[in-house]
């Protein structure tokens, strides 16, 4: 069993971190920069977006089985920037190995920020030797690295646990992300922006791969914040191996301790999504095929009406299966059941296709379960033994003033 | 050539129409009913959303060729109320072909308003023998019918015009359409909310129907507000003949006009979308099929990040090709051009994959272009000739208010 302790992506054994200003942003920090003391195995998922950023389409070309650096940056996304933007991005790469004495093709690199800007490679370069001088193993440096990547973030979402191995070793897990708006990310391993930096000292081989894909699919790929994927959304784990344990691809311990932590962290993510006033989480049971089960999930978390509904505690659950009548999910319309939570409050609201209440004193249960910081929508399609489940969060008056003023 | 002319659905000969107060809102006109003095031909379209209002349910059942009376209600949208709501959507119907005389297979029957509350059918009976005696054909008839339809619309949708056919004949052709949210309407004709009725004097076929499809994929199905498609959308076209013109299937000029009427109908109800305070107009060209030019229309449309950077004229245009990147659509990057049209300002903004400028003062015409009520967003994708054109509009705090207040 994973215990949660107080750390961030330097907590496993020999990772260090720093975060410092380079001037992009014209006050908070804005770059980051993330090391391993030896070469670590790294399982990288980018977005799907066919508009990648610069970084992006520059990793996926060097595809490094190990990194042992990531660079990042906030203010500036580096995308749709052609090739100047290209150069750029290869450029942070030669200063942060120039700077550490190590392969460029070990050195990863993350942006986000405005879309359709140069780079200002100046400030850039200046903030990564600053970066270079200052990193540090400790608290302080996991919260400097974290608000050197935040955007409209509010706050840290950064997670770690340790969990002994079946093998006997312990080993940590230390994980950071950002994002808050632009945010459905379907990331793929090898080949939005939410930027994530897992770090463990647990050994990995590169077929960790495919696992890693399995549990972004389950975790930080079933969160939407406004349906938008990014062209920047990127997620690297690096396992160093520092802890000297027996590979753990196939460990079970490690696999449900590294689920808990990127859902803990797509959790985050989405509770600060761009505005948010709450969290929506979307449980589809009952479903033929795990795919319809996060079709479902997703268009009913994706829609602007369930969102304002739960915005405003508005008892309009009719809107829920609206959504799903439009995810193309199979389901059987006689027997659907749907239930909302909140706080203390359960409501089963439709069986058998027609709702089970039409009195205004049951509609009014209805509004103190959605009047909570957390609400849960629980649909059983009842054709199948396959589930999902996702997190979203409320459309509010805030998410449209932040995006109508972004680029302000 | 049509002509656009001052009318209604009366315009057409042969049709009446009215619009009372039945009592299931609280003062608004909310059940309207009109009338052909002839069976007319008709097609109809469905929506296309799997959780299908118990009226939809009923007309798809029946599926008459010929109608010669539609009822339409507003305030209930007679939706996800099982076997009761069937029973009242037919009893509607036959309450419609009492009163006036006429086979209940030939009245129409549509619903819009709250969904999962079962129909007041007193009030409901009530509404239609009131409607029954009240039929006229007047723009008075064709005002009160139209408002007997309207949820959160702000304003009528309407459009007439007159158009003489190759056989020399004059025809005229008349719609009335409501919606303002919960609109991406995809409906398949035989098999949004927006309800819309078009009358014509003409004379069809039903083998109209496949070219009634087109119609609806290039007008009405190209708009979204929301993205989300309703339990009841519905659009029905009348043909009753009255014009004694010959069967007008295959007529150029009508179906210009029919076009043209849609094409319009469509612009409305976007204009009118729910807190809209802009039009949006999005015209993909250079497209490799119409699917792909669709899709990509589309996507940018229902992008909550474009669609709040246009309320605030934010000049973020990236976000419109993060939009298009996620569209699934073919393009190739380093060809693409876009281009945003507002007023009397256009401005080209990417050419060859990377912005057109940087500097602030272009900047600022983007802004300039983006800040009128009508803002036009063109993206030649450069592998085709296939192009399509959608509207929609921009995301509001009033969206959000609307919203999150509806059912309360």
């Amino acid at each position: 069993m994973a215990e949660v302790i107080d750390g961030g992506v330097t907590t496993p054994q020999g990772f260090k971190a720093a975060g410092v200003h380079s001037g992009v942003k014209y006050r908070s920090l804005d770059l980051g920069l993330l090391y391993s003391d030896v070469p670590a195995t790294a399982c990288v998922g980018y977005t799907s977006n066919a508009v990648k950023a610069a970084p992006v389409q520059v990793m996926m070309k060097e595809n490094s089985p190990k990194l042992q650096a990531v660079v990042v940056n906030s203010g500036n996304a580096n995308a749709l920037t052609g090739c100047r933007g290209i150069e750029d991005a290869i450029a942070m790469k030669n200063a942060v190995a120039t700077g550490l004495g190590i392969d460029p093709k070990m050195v990863g690199v993350m942006s986000t920020g405005l879309i359709g800007r140069f780079m200002d490679m100046h400030k850039i370069k200046y903030g990564i030797s600053k970066a270079t001088l200052s990193l540090e193993s400790s608290r302080e440096a996991d919260d400097l690295f974290a608000e050197s990547m935040m955007t409209t973030d509010t706050t840290k979402k950064e997670c770690a646990v340790r969990v002994r191995l079946t093998d006997g070793t312990l080993v940590y897990i230390g994980a950071i992300s950002k994002g808050s708006g632009m945010i459905e990310p379907h990331m793929r391993v090898l080949h939005g922006t939410t930027l994530s930096l897992v770090t463990t000292d647990a050994t990995l081989s590169t077929n960790f791969r495919e696992k890693w894909q399995n549990i972004l699919d389950d975790s930080i790929n079933m969160v939407s914040v406004d349906g938008d994927q990014s062209t920047n959304d990127t997620c690297i784990l690096l396992a160093n191996g520092r802890s000297s344990s027996k590979c753990a691809d196939d460990d079970p311990e490690f696999i449900a301790a590294l689920q808990f932590v990127m859902n803990n962290i797509a959790h985050s993510i989405a509770k600060d999504g761009e505005g948010a006033s709450k969290l929506i989480q979307v449980q589809v049971i009952g479903a033929e095929c795990k795919d319809d089960a996060r079709k479902a999930v997703k268009t009913i978390i994706n829609s602007p009406l369930v969102k304002s509904a739960i915005f405003g505690s508005d008892p309009n659950y009719g809107r829920i299966m609206m959504a799903l009548g439009n995810s193309g999910c199979k389901f059987n319309l006689d027997n659907v059941r749907l239930t909302i939570k909140g706080g203390n409050v359960e409501v089963p609201i439709l069986d058998s296709g027609a709702p089970v209440f039409q009195d205004e004193r049951s509609v009014e249960v209805v509004r103190m379960a959605m009047d909570n910081k957390e609400v849960t929508i629980i649909v059983d399609l009842a054709v199948g033994d396959w589930s999902a489940t996702g997190w979203g969060c409320d459309l509010t008056y805030d998410y449209v003033r932040i995006n109508a003023e972004y680029a302000t």
